[in-house]
C-alpha cells in the first residue's frame, strides 16, 4: 500500500518540521533574532543537525516559514470566524473581533522580527485575500442597508484592517472590544445619525 | 564677532547636511536602498568623499538622520495645523485631515527601506508625541461633549493614527478625504446616533 506509506512519510515531515518552527519561535522569542544558531534550533527541536538542515538552509527561512504558517492559520481562522456567524452583521462583527484578537496577539514580536518579516514579499497575495475577506463581508451588509454605502467597500475594508491593527498597543482585552465598537461605529450609515 | 561667525558656520554645516540629505533620498527613491552607495552621495550632493565622511559614516545612517528630520518635520507641521484652525472640532479635523495626507504621501518607500526605518529606536519619542498630540486634540473636543467620551481620548488616538495609516494605500485625494470623514464618523457621540 504505497499511499499509505506516503502519508505516513508526510505526517512525520509535517511533525518534524512544526517542531523545528516552534523550537526557532520559542528561541527567538526569548533570546532575540540574531542571537539564535541552527546548532540551537537542533537541539531545542530533538532533531540532529544533518536532519535540521534537510528540512531548512538557516534561521531566515526558518522564521519566514514560520511567519508565512500563521499568516495562513490566520487567514483560516478568520474564514471559520466568518462561516460560523449566522446573517451578515453577526458575521462583519465576528470578523472584525478575531481580527482585532489576532493583532492585540500578535505585536508582542521585536521591532527586529517585525521588520524583517514585513520584507517577505511572500505574504502579498494573502494580504490581499485578507482584504477580500473583508471587503466580502462587508459588501454583504452594505446590500442589507445595514452599513453606510457612501464608501466602496474595499475603502472600508482598508479602514477596518488598519484601525483594528490599534489593538497591538492596547492593554487589555476589554481595550481589544472598545476599539471593535469604536470601528464599527465609523461603518454606521450617516442618515442613521443626528447630527448635532 | 566670533558669535555671527559660528552662525555662518553652522548655516554652512545645515545647508551641507540637507544637501547630503535630499542626494541620498533621491538615490534611494531611483535604485534601491542597498544598491547606493557613499561615493554616489557624494556627487550627487556636489560635495567630495572626504567631506561627506566629516559628515556620516555610511549609507544607513544619513537614511536614519533623513527619516528622523521627517519625523520632525511632520511632527511640527501638524502642530502648526493645529495651532492654526480655530476651535477644538476644527482643530481636530485639520489634524486628522493632515495626518492622512502626510501617510498618503509617505507610503511610496519600498518595503526594504520602511522594515530597515521602523527598527529604529530613536524615533519612539516622537511617536509617543504624535499620539500625546492627538490625544490632546481629542481631548479638547470630548471636553467640549462633540465626540464620544465613553472611550479614553489616547485610545481613540491610538484608533484615529492607526485607522488614518490606511491613506498609504489610497488612490486618490478624493479617497484620502472619505477615510478623514470615516475616521472621525467613529469618533461621534452615540448617544447622537439612532439605532438601527
Amino acid at each position: 500500500m504505497p499511499k499509505l506509506w506516503n502519508e505516513t512519510v508526510d505526517a512525520h515531515r509535517n511533525a518534524v518540521r512544526q517542531a523545528i518552527l516552534d523550537a526557532t519561535w520559542a528561541l527567538v522569542s526569548e533570546h532575540g533574532m540574531t542571537a539564535v544558531t541552527m546548532s540551537q534550533i537542533a537541539q531545542k527541536s530533538g532533531i540532529g543537525r544533518a536532519t535540521l538542515y534537510k528540512y531548512f538552509p538557516d534561521v531566515d527561512t526558518i522564521l519566514l516559514a514560520w511567519h508565512r504558517h500563521h499568516v495562513t492559520a490566520h487567514l483560516e481562522q478568520l474564514a471559520a470566524v466568518r462561516d460560523k456567524a449566522r446573517g451578515p452583521a453577526a458575521r462583519l462583527n465576528a470578523v472584525l473581533t478575531a481580527y482585532a484578537r489576532i493583532s492585540y496577539h500578535r505585536e508582542q514580536h521585536g521591532a527586529e522580527l517585525m521588520a524583517f518579516l514585513h520584507r517577505d514579499d511572500e505574504i502579498a497575495p494573502a494580504r490581499r485575500q485578507l482584504v477580500d475577506l473583508f471587503r466580502d463581508v462587508i459588501g454583504e451588509v452594505m446590500a442589507h442597508g445595514d452599513i453606510r454605502d457612501d464608501i466602496a467597500a474595499g475603502e472600508l475594508a482598508g479602514y477596518c484592517l488598519h484601525a483594528l491593527s490599534a489593538a497591538g498597543a492596547l492593554p487589555s482585552e476589554a481595550a481589544v472590544h472598545r476599539l471593535v465598537r469604536l470601528t464599527l461605529d465609523g461603518l454606521r450609515p450617516p442618515g442613521a445619525r443626528v447630527r448635532g
